[in-house]
């Protein structure tokens, strides 16, 4: 049996992980133009956690179902942490994945090497239409490269390297990239808790 | 009588801006091109104090000259006090006023008014032939705007409204400016000590 549970998302590349994440608890995720197309609001909380219910809660508002969400986005060493949650919008619009990339590149290109650190970030919400929420967060260490190589996944993928990798997360096979990425750490923590909620009371 | 010193800059926007602070002082100040054409060195510090110096180290090395240098920028709250060091290339290539401003109000179009706090640093350093050196730090509180105004100054000074201020710095007169700004700050406690540094020991 499968629970049928919106994503909050339009990013189709979080759709495609994320239900290969949730497809052994059960979740069935309907995207957000199968429900209820709407526009969703601007992320406007400093942390991806706030963001995270933000959007979830929103998507519950909108359709009534129960709905998941995350943020998510890379957190520079040479950079205070940023992008951080303006990951998505760094190069000034929304959603510009290589026009984010290369404009990182293009502020680290005279940094040294040593202050690259940088972690992948992601906070997974769950929200229920009786109003119980749950947010948990995932990290994946790393470093940046600054030459893009690889060509899976999306995002800062192809510039970012696990620690005690050599390739970069757009290297990874999906299911190595599920296995120690931020995101399915945290959705894999969220899943329980999600069907625990959603489970008929005893 | 005036003392000769090299600034250890190509912007000229801070070459006009500090000929008018150290004016006062009996400071003469050379432009890199005056005394020895050398291509600067990339700045790779990650503090303004450590980027200021380091200029200023290396004009004294290909001149010969006592040498003051600045490193400024604007830290903003919603970014974690960045652009900060990389202000000068934040939209990727160095000294592109106009793209690193655009770029700046792209990021932070969905960050809400109360996260838009932001301050002009500026560290100034001094380096005499003789090994000796100075760094002072000033600092110009205020807040973004989302509309560029005036056209006085350079820089992020069209989208600075100082503390206690209506006018960005762009629209503020360039006595008004230096009066209160984090580079007037700063060389005003800087050139007392080079000037005692370089007189004549009794």
């Amino acid at each position: 049996m499968t629970t049928r549970v919106v994503l909050a998302t339009r990013n189709a590349g979080k759709v495609a992980e994320l239900q290969r994440i949730l497809a052994p608890y059960g979740v069935e995720l309907l995207g957000l133009d199968d429900v209820a197309p709407y526009e969703p609001g601007p992320e406007t909380e400093p942390t991806f956690a706030g963001n995270a219910l933000g959007k979830a809660r929103e998507a519950v508002r909108h359709t009534g179902l129960p709905a998941v969400a995350d943020d998510s986005g890379v957190a520079v060493d040479a950079l205070n942490g940023m992008p951080g949650v303006l990951s998505a919008r760094w190069a000034g619009r929304q959603g510009d994945d290589r026009a984010n990339l290369d404009l990182l590149l293009g502020q680290l290109a005279d940094v040294p090497e040593e202050r690259l650190g940088a972690r992948f970030v992601c906070a997974a919400a769950a929200v229920l239409p009786d109003g119980q929420q749950v947010v948990v967060e995932g990290v994946l260490e790393g470093r940046l490269v600054r030459e893009p190589r690889g060509t899976n996944g999306f995002g800062y993928d192809p510039v970012f390297v696990p620690a005690g990798q050599q390739r970069t997360t757009a290297e990874l096979s999906a299911q190595e990239k599920d296995e120690i990425s931020h995101r399915g750490q945290a959705f894999r923590a969220l899943a329980p808790q999600l069907m625990a909620a959603l489970s008929p009371k005893g």
